[in-house]
């Protein structure tokens, strides 16, 4: 069974890129056909609210898939920014290909499973946003990308989490007291 | 192609049951690896925080599917509570057994697509759950379940919104002298 990556490789479409830090691959407004899968490098998604704040939906480090399926699945113009945190080499490829290509069962069974994932993961993020303690918040975040903390700035982990980045100072300052 | 309901009917173990309104599918602790199909009716999901506080993450309509996916990916205890609002019509199945079913590339595109609306309406609700005033909530709620408002109490539209009954009047009052 081929592994995401190769199976993207297969639409003629799909396109290896390197990307810099801090250039974008997508801005609010614009066409949100494309998904981006990361090889190597650090990728995040937000929102700015009306405010000018930001709020970071998601971060996709190697092996993970970012895109703005809402504005996909809605057609509507993107919701999302994503831009690119740490050098990068990503695949880029159109989502309304994908759902075309000639892939097998077992690979469609693969991909409905990373779906399920997502969800999951999804789900137990509007739960955490609805009624957990920021601490609670912080800790699922270590478990869902263990490796982050030392390549994200603080401030963009408090945004992940919707709290300032003083309370997760205090917080992380909480946490390494009870070890 | 078969539509879900009849996908759903091909197991064997799938089973259609009338629930009365109040009856409980799912406790919190419980094993969580059956989820439920509405062929009529209205059921919902929530979760209670240690103040004893509810949280509703959503509600399933006719058509709709309802389940834990977190607790059933990553094989824990349920998390959410499952009930019945009005007296329904349900197919419960086996989420594992449905993984393992022999069912065609198109139906299962067809489930991806599923899968991808599903995702994008969680993609929102956590945008909107970070960056979002609960006028926007509500009228984003109204967009997702047009016909809930006659059949779900207003404290329950509350609870799903994350504020206080006493806000979501408030809110309706100003939508009402706007029109």
């Amino acid at each position: 069974m081929k592994n995401l990556s190769e199976i993207l490789s297969l639409d003629s479409n799909a396109k290896i890129k390197q990307i810099k830090k801090g250039e974008f691959l997508q801005r609010e407004g614009a066409n949100s056909s494309q998904a981006f899968f990361v090889k190597k490098g650090l990728l995040r998604s937000y929102t700015i609210d009306n405010k000018g704040k930001e709020h970071i939906f998601m971060f996709a480090t190697e092996g993970w898939m970012i895109g703005d399926i809402e504005s996909h699945e809605f057609n509507q113009p993107a919701k999302l920014f994503i831009d690119c945190i740490e050098d990068s080499e990503i695949i880029t490829f159109d989502r309304s290909r994908f759902e075309k290509m000639d892939i097998s069962n077992d690979e469609l069974n693969k991909n409905n499973s990373m779906l399920f994932r997502r969800l999951a993961v999804l789900q137990r993020r509007v739960i955490m946003l609805m009624s957990s303690t920021a601490k609670e918040r912080y800790e699922f975040f270590l478990e869902t990308y263990p490796e982050l903390p030392n390549r994200v700035p603080q401030r963009m982990i408090a945004s992940y989490l919707g709290i300032t980045p003083e309370a997760l100072s205090k917080i992380r300052g909480e946490i390494a007291k009870s070890k």
